[in-house]
């Protein structure tokens, strides 16, 4: 322990204001018996010291730790920090602290996490997933704490689970294209992953609002390459089915196929528009980018940790899904901002 | 509170185990006088109990809060997050949790989130940069904790500072491209990073080592876009100098430049081999990628808080530079793996 001040403490406030312990405490309080001026004086003192309630103990007095438990698979997946991130952030400007325990970190095992959260008295537990759909084991039974389940689904149907919309983002795609004029709507999409699949069926959803369905009957379905969206690309072009606009299940998917149709001489948007999902790209291109949807991960790990703290005993049970945001690109807007020439033409 | 389960007392072991409060006690103590037989009985009562001891009680007897405060300006930001979660995580799996302050979320000044810190008595903080070389105002003579500065530096020499090693990056890549017999190696890069400045002279250093100086004399100064990228790589094709490896200050030069090349017919790596910083690119790309650094902002932020909680008052001041990682890929090997042609040819 280094450093050259101490903290301040409530004997500082009253010697200050020329009070005594009890009438400092009392007049910062509230409580009591004095004058206004005395409780002027010792108000005036305390924020002179810059005096700060210990609320540690006051917390502690009370049975609570002011800690939240962050229980977590792999805290440096790509998806996962804005999630942590967006909680840690949220519960630190309401002064309560995360302890983090990651399962790829250490040894241990989900009981002994639990085991160790409740020992250290926490005032609730995240559970933050991966964000794929595959129920995660419910640790609520074993703890008297709040626990909320955030970019994951508890097996538990009496629990909350916080999940970005991702079928309310293919039906919002619908719409954005359906918007423009498109009628023919292709899906290029993942097999692997059981939550693009609610994107999957949002888009049909909207599709269906209009009256329409899916161009080439059903998706193209690979990986989340972007080998797999040229080649998807190329598949298009080759039913001869005058596509006009493409889903991507993800942005990688939708640079892929935009280069193809590019290098084919389809002109994007004019001809075939492109929107992708993750709102990945602006990572590591320049803008103008392609039209994305962005799902919001950071916000929603601070939605379900402010839900947490606020619910109490009142949680709502099932999976609340929150809504993704479409981000307009220059693949959907034919006469909005383009890539300058020499982005957009992708030498040559 | 919700939930079934109680948390485990001493009480209950003792009743499990038949013995007194004060005897389970010293029997996990390790203390007291008791026969063998006896104390066996207690430890196996609290391992059938999964009985934990109340650490956050004794951590406040002790005077320790098990919180570590971390000070950020953006937790949102695409190099923090790797910092603050490398932090978060690592502390975790020593049983201390965070309360971490983001000016850019809530109203608090520095000097607000000291005192809160302080009130809140955590047992060490750490401040969080945005990578940047601009000095942070240290707040270390303000508390009386141990401060640590991760991926910033410090304004004050007797702190402690953990950044990426840049000019250890910069080297590295020369030695990386000299090793593949490249001579006339070009630098496109940014000059609104003072960070970036170190990568740039750690690469002339190691040049230098070489009796080798930088090809076209000196550095092609841009933004950090991939259009500077295509820009300058096209300067680097029109004065004709035989360049044959071209270092990019980020991902996106790299792929800028890439793209200029391979449209002109130059050969990547045989006739120019490249090689970028950040090791973005895997976020968005497929494999195989350009070749490229990792600054380790993960593991520098879970070092700088092994740091903080070891160090104690040992802290030795300055900046500790952390060594980076290359990443070989395409871009720099003739023999090695090469993306699929459809990729490599970046269509048509």
């Amino acid at each position: 322990m280094t450093g050259t001040r101490k903290a301040v403490t409530l004997s500082d406030v009253a010697q200050l204001a020329g009070v005594s312990l009890s009438i400092a405490s009392k007049a910062l309080r509230g409580g009591g018996r004095m004058t206004p001026a005395t409780r002027q004086r010792v108000v005036d003192a305390a924020a002179t010291l810059k005096f700060r309630p210990n609320t540690l103990a006051q917390s502690f007095a009370q049975g609570r730790s002011l800690v939240i438990g962050v229980v977590v698979e792999h805290s440096s997946d790509l998806f996962t920090m804005p999630v942590v991130m967006g909680v840690t952030s949220t519960l630190g400007n309401l002064d309560l602290a995360v302890l983090v325990y990651d399962a790829s970190e250490g040894p241990e095992r989900r009981t002994d996490v639990v085991a160790k959260l409740r020992a250290r008295m926490v005032d609730g537990i995240l559970v933050v997933g991966d964000g794929t759909k595959h129920p995660v084991p419910s640790i609520t039974g074993e703890v008297d704490v709040p626990v909320v389940y955030a970019f994951c689904e508890s097996e538990s149907a009496r629990d909350t689970s916080f999940m970005p919309d991702g079928f309310g983002a293919g039906r919002m795609v619908a719409e954005h294209l359906i918007g423009l004029g498109r009628r023919k709507i292709a899906h290029i999409t993942s097999g692997n992953d059981t939550s693009a699949a609610s994107r999957s069926a949002g888009l049909v959803a909207g599709l269906a609002d209009a009256g329409l369905s899916l161009a080439l009957t059903s998706p193209l379905v690979g990986d989340w390459s972007q080998a797999w969206g040229m080649t998807a690309a190329r598949e298009i072009l080759r039913r001869r089915e005058d596509v006009d606009a493409v889903f991507c299940g993800n942005d990688q998917l939708a640079v892929g196929a935009q280069r193809v149709f590019r290098s084919e001489g389809v002109r994007v948007p004019e001809d075939i528009a492109i929107v992708g999902y993750d709102n990945l790209n602006r990572l590591v291109e320049s803008a103008p980018l392609i039209t994305t949807v962005d799902p919001e991960l950071y916000r929603l790990g601070g939605t379900a940790a402010r839900y947490l703290v606020e619910s109490g005993a009142e949680r709502e049970p099932g999976v609340q899904h929150l809504p993704c945001t479409l981000i307009p690109g220059w693949s959907t807007q034919p006469d909005g901002a383009r890539p300058a020439a020499s982005f957009a033409d992708d030498a040559p």
